[in-house]
């Protein structure tokens, strides 16, 4: 069979699709409070924003991008994360040049990766991300780390754990990268083949590997705290206060690390606080950046943001039973059998629907007793029968379903008198 | 400069992306006063589930799909429109079993096709489409019809045309297309080459053709309403008398066809009723169709939907000046200079947006007015000062931005007081 759905995507199917659109709600309401406001860019990008941005060397780019060629030759990509289009647009839309810097944007949607599939990890994922852009305020930094937590409190997500670090600034890592060279050079043959290669390119991802994260040179590697210097000390602890000053506790990790060399200062991850969860532990990854807006043509500029996975959010909700109830309700369900009786029922139901309210009927012919089965299912708030009597008199009755109470309503007045009951 | 967008779309940038929100809103208002629930399908399918739908002969098949294989070697397509996603997942969610049918869904989302861009045509453009699912009932026509006519009235655009046909049943239209066969096949050199390939495959497609639109032949040749029989008739008069019960006035255009075998009976296009909009003129096109569902495994299920572009509802919005005021505002602006006065602003901000208020400050190190500028142009409501003094006095003046009133009140106080306000 080729008609299934391809391997790591999903339908959102009606009652499902209903907690996505609430989970988005909540983001939404969160970025209105933060005043940040939405950006949408393509689902796919021009492939060398992505080279250039989230990094030529990383699994990203080399393994996991869905890459092709449109008709026209052109080499595109479907977009991986968030942050390279949203730079992307800052500097082709010249957003420098804004008179309210930092720009303070969010986004919600769809992105891919080609991975292997499993619990909490999609081929076709969805995040929920915002980048400020223009701005190296540490204030800043709190306040995006700020909106993340708000947003998972909101939702109704707590026992989260925020861990921090600084990666310094350029000088910082440059001093830490060589100590790294020097600590794993003598023994590099002891590590995978891809570390091998991260000695000469990118040692810091060393730290970061998964094949290779119990060898004991990882254990004991330098730790980049250790090659602070005073400003990255300096904005680590602004960061570190202000988050104090509003209430935000932390831990600092000086084995969180980012691979890329735009990566500077702040990063900072939020887990679930639980070990049962295991695999879906980190639900965000986030941090300040440098260079990346100059590397797409624009000026010297800072950003910081996050990129948070909506699945995931779902998936703790749900282990922990705390989804929202967001079944859908109806305020009218008709009942009618017989030709005129149906006839009659399609044009009552679009004179309720011109008044805004939600309505609806059976199309499949059955009899009266399975209709009213119907309405239950639906969460009809109330129910009209239209029969023979009721096409003669037009007077019907309308019944509603919590109470079982009755009231008769003449055609004409119908539509004002559920009006004013809904 | 390889760091722009790729050609055929757009980032949707603060400013606009709110006018996005509001369309999509009115969407899902309108969805569910007609009881239609959400799905949500994947951006690409197995590229074979667009060959069986759309239809292999079809231009969009054929020229404009975004078809690439991922790194498992899978040939997959990014969706070019939603109908064939919403069936193919029906069959796979066996929704077909479902206690109501029809199955009622809606889509909100982006389609993507390889066409020459133009006004009102991106290569990634985005659509809202409904499709009812497992009825015949000439009634949830002209519930679609509707439905889509609400939509529009409820953005606030009116002079719209309802263009009506019927496409008979499998019978009627292979009548029909015998009869163009004849009607074409001896002077069929006179036409354009995709045409002659379309008199085998397609003949009903040649009355589509952009080239020969003005050849007399296709003037002259048989209509499809010539050939109806005794149950197309009855069941495309009771889609009229329906509209006309419910008020909605159409016209009955014979050359409103489908390319497709699937499509069955109603066919329907809503245009803009104003010549000067020329290229953005078909807002919507939608019909019922049969066999769809057998063709990816299902059983025999009929079922009828439309899709229309959301960027042509805001160009017709934008030419008519009818885009709604959707700018965005702000409860609250802090105003504060120097580093202790902005720490303070800093916990202040947290503490107004835990209680639901919006609300910002600058981070760009602007002296006191220009931040005041800055509270004007994000529209807030009420803007705080805190400066030197009151931090010394506890007690900040909040000043009304549309009446000028000031009043004073404590820190301890200030949460509570703008609550009660806002």
């Amino acid at each position: 069979m080729a008609f299934n759905i391809p391997r790591g995507t999903q339908d959102l199917l009606p009652g499902v699709s209903e907690q996505w659109q609430w989970v988005e709600s909540v983001a939404r309401e969160v970025s209105r409070k933060y005043n940040y406001q939405e950006i949408r860019t393509p689902i796919f990008e021009t492939t060398e924003i992505f080279q250039r941005s989230v990094g030529d060397s990383t699994d990203i780019v080399q393994k996991e991008m869905y890459t092709f060629q449109d008709r026209g030759g052109r080499h595109l990509s479907l977009r991986p994360e968030g942050t390279a289009s949203v730079a992307r647009s800052f500097v082709e839309n010249k957003m420098h040049g804004n008179v309210t810097q930092p720009v303070k944007m969010y986004y919600i949607g769809p992105m891919f990766r080609y991975e292997r599939p499993e619990s909490g990890r999609m081929r076709q994922f969805h995040q929920f991300g915002v980048e400020a852009i223009g701005s190296d305020d540490p204030a800043i930094d709190v306040e995006t780390i700020a909106l993340a937590m708000d947003f998972y409190k909101a939702c109704g997500l707590d026992n989260l754990k925020l861990v921090l670090n600084s990666l310094g600034d350029k000088e910082v890592r440059k001093n830490h990268r060589k100590a790294l060279v020097a600590h794993f050079s003598d023994r590099i043959d002891e590590f995978c083949s891809d570390c091998q290669g991260r000695l000469e390119t990118n040692p810091l991802r060393i730290l970061d590997c998964k094949v290779d994260r119990n060898h004991e040179l990882v254990q004991s590697a330098p730790s980049i705290q250790e090659y602070l210097n005073e400003t990255s000390v300096q904005y680590f602890d602004k960061v570190k206060q202000l988050l104090e000053d509003i209430g935000i506790s932390y831990v600092v990790d000086p084995n969180l690390v980012r691979g890329l060399d735009y990566y500077t200062n702040t990063a900072f991850e939020i887990m679930l606080d639980e070990p049962e969860f295991g695999a879906i532990t980190t639900l965000t990854g986030g941090g300040r950046y440098e260079g990346l807006i100059e590397e797409f043509g624009g000026p010297k500029t800072s950003g910081i943001g996050f990129g948070l996975s909506i699945e995931r959010v779902l998936m703790a909700l749900e282990a922990r039973n705390k989804l929202p109830e967001v079944g859908s309700s109806l305020d009218v369900f008709v009942v009618a059998v017989g030709e005129k009786e149906n006839d009659k029922a399609t044009t009552l139901l679009h004179d309720l629907r011109q008044a805004g309210i939600s309505c609806d009927k059976d199309y499949a012919g059955k009899k009266m007793k399975a209709q009213f089965k119907s309405a239950d299912r639906v969460n009809a708030s109330r129910v009209i029968v239209i029969g023979e009597q009721e096409l003669e008199s037009g007077i019907v009755n309308v019944k509603n379903m919590e109470s079982g109470e009755q009231e008769q309503v003449s055609f004409e007045h119908l539509v004002a008198h559920l009006t004013s009951l809904i």
